[in-house]
């Protein structure tokens, strides 16, 4: 059995990689960050546990990813710029080849973004992945939920609904061929954080918000929190595209509460639109515009043709969910 | 049962209560903080699992206490003020009566340090609390592992043993009533981080750590990141009030080996003792002399009267211990 001090050497301990901010990484009692003067410092942690963000058994090279993307994507909803995360781990076990595949998964994503492995702590118990992310932005830049206004346009990143597709075709609430389900299953297990997007929209996007929970329940966030309203053309939204093969009810349900996408949802005023289109080019994402903040409370469904839609959806909620 | 958002807005969403450096704290996709120009900063991830660092049915309010405290204790080694943290937890069940005890236990202690809570994530899980924690120094004064210097003093701050103690009565691998057992156990279950003594070290200490796995494997840390080794005088230890009761060879072990007392050990040259009795004053936290680093590799044990003891010992590791 490894122990505490070699899974961390072995597994987690690398020169600093990043000529970024990290002044000392791993094997102190803290880590110690030297921020960019002037800059603001974006946090966020996630906890991952298996069983509810990750199937028993799941591939650890891809929970790896995960694991660091649903972060990064926070940051991207911020519109910060990642600089440095912390890992904490609980394993039933310390296994070396899960630990080699899962440390490998962890570090090409950070790698891809320059984001150092900082600290963190490692323990023997349930498997529960911790991960807190440090990015930085410029004061005042920060796209925040309660930042909305009467008249921005609503916009989505990417396309929605494969992840939920994907859960679907596992829990065969649809006959669907494997192949498909496999396909869509990638932006579950390796969701691609909007990271570009999210820095390309400093200064252009008022407020913004992955997508984990379903953009019902997402948006949702943005209204309570800025005090607006809001129309969603549903027709409008952006399909991932194995979705185009399901009926109607099902396709528009996985698109407003599938959650698991972590595409980005934000606000911007129309006279934004050419700097947003000009930022998802830069960012190489698409970018659909679905809706409009309004005075009115509430989150109105219509079709393409403005008329209303009733549909009951929920968002995902860890205590009250199935 | 309380949704995840009713969870986190009754029992952990507070206005921010420090005039500090939280600039947004919980309810967006990330925190923002603003670092205080020129200073570093410290950081830290620790998780708790019940069975391994608590017991099961452990008091929610001093849990609470001790998932904040053990991260207050690594800023303290590192002569780090505190700022903020972060709190992710994973609970098997939504509990209103667990949740207001643990909430208000963490921040009793949170307040007494103003240190803000800013952020985190809940869900449910094998029970599981994931604390990240930030601190903030001038840039050169951290109290590095790697900094201890041949010739350095090494100290203790407190008492080490009492921790061990209760443990031993709880497994009823001694025998010692009640009410000592108890008193013991306040160590155990809500340690006093020595966040004033790590502050007040600033600029005098070279080395520190704080004893979580036993003094042996902490000052161990130390020897190898400094490239050093040491001398302890045994006798000279600073035992809990309740070891005096013990046998000698037990109350030995429990002092160099039994970890979860949170004190700080440190290394400093011998110029700056007068300095080290006057920030131990200024903190409140009494200080003793213990050893002295050396070039010879390896830990050396000896007794009052500088006679070397042969005692066998292990620290704790997650992986490899019982």
């Amino acid at each position: 059995m490894l122990s505490e001090f070699d899974l961390i050497a072995r597994y987690f301990t690398r020169p600093l990689q990043h000529a970024g901010r990290a002044v000392l990484g791993i094997g102190d009692d803290c880590a110690l960050l030297a921020p960019a003067p002037g800059m603001q410092l974006a946090v966020s942690s996630d906890m991952l546990v298996e069983g509810r963000h990750f199937f028993p058994q799941a591939d650890p090279a891809k929970l790896g990813h995960k694991s660091l993307a649903v972060n990064l994507s926070d940051l991207a909803a911020m519109g910060a710029r990642p600089v440095a995360f912390t890992l904490a781990l609980s394993l039933p076990e310390a296994r070396s080849e899960w630990l080699a595949a899962f440390s490998g998964g962890l570090f090409m994503l950070a790698d891809e973004h320059g984001c150092e492995l900082i600290g963190g702590d490692t323990t023997r118990g349930p498997l529960n992945i911790c991960i807190t992310i440090f990015g930085e932005l410029p004061p005042g830049q920060a796209l925040r939920r309660d930042a909305a206004r009467i008249g921005d346009d609503i916009w989505i990143s990417g396309t929605l609904g494969d992840a939920r597709l994907a859960l679907a075709g596992y829990r065969q609430e649809i006959v669907i061929d494997t192949a498909t389900i496999e396909a869509a299953a990638v932006r579950m297990h390796e969701p691609t954080p909007r990271v570009a997007l999210g820095i390309a929209l400093q200064g252009i996007a008022h407020a913004a918000i992955d997508i984990s929970d379903g953009l019902i329940g997402d948006l949702g966030h943005i209204l309570q929190r800025s005090n607006v309203g809001a129309t969603l053309n549903v027709d409008a939204l952006p399909a991932g595209s194995a979705l185009t093969r399901l009926p109607q009810e099902m396709r528009r349900r996985f698109m407003l509460a599938g959650g698991d996408d972590y595409e980005l949802c934000f606000t911007a005023p129309a006279s934004g639109r050419e700097a947003i289109l000009a930022a998802a080019h830069t960012a190489a994402i698409p970018v659909t515009r679905v809706g409009s903040i309004e005075a009115a409370a509430g989150l109105r469904l219509t079709d393409a043709g403005g008329a209303p839609l009733d549909l009951r959806l929920n968002s995902f909620d860890h205590f009250t969910s199935p």
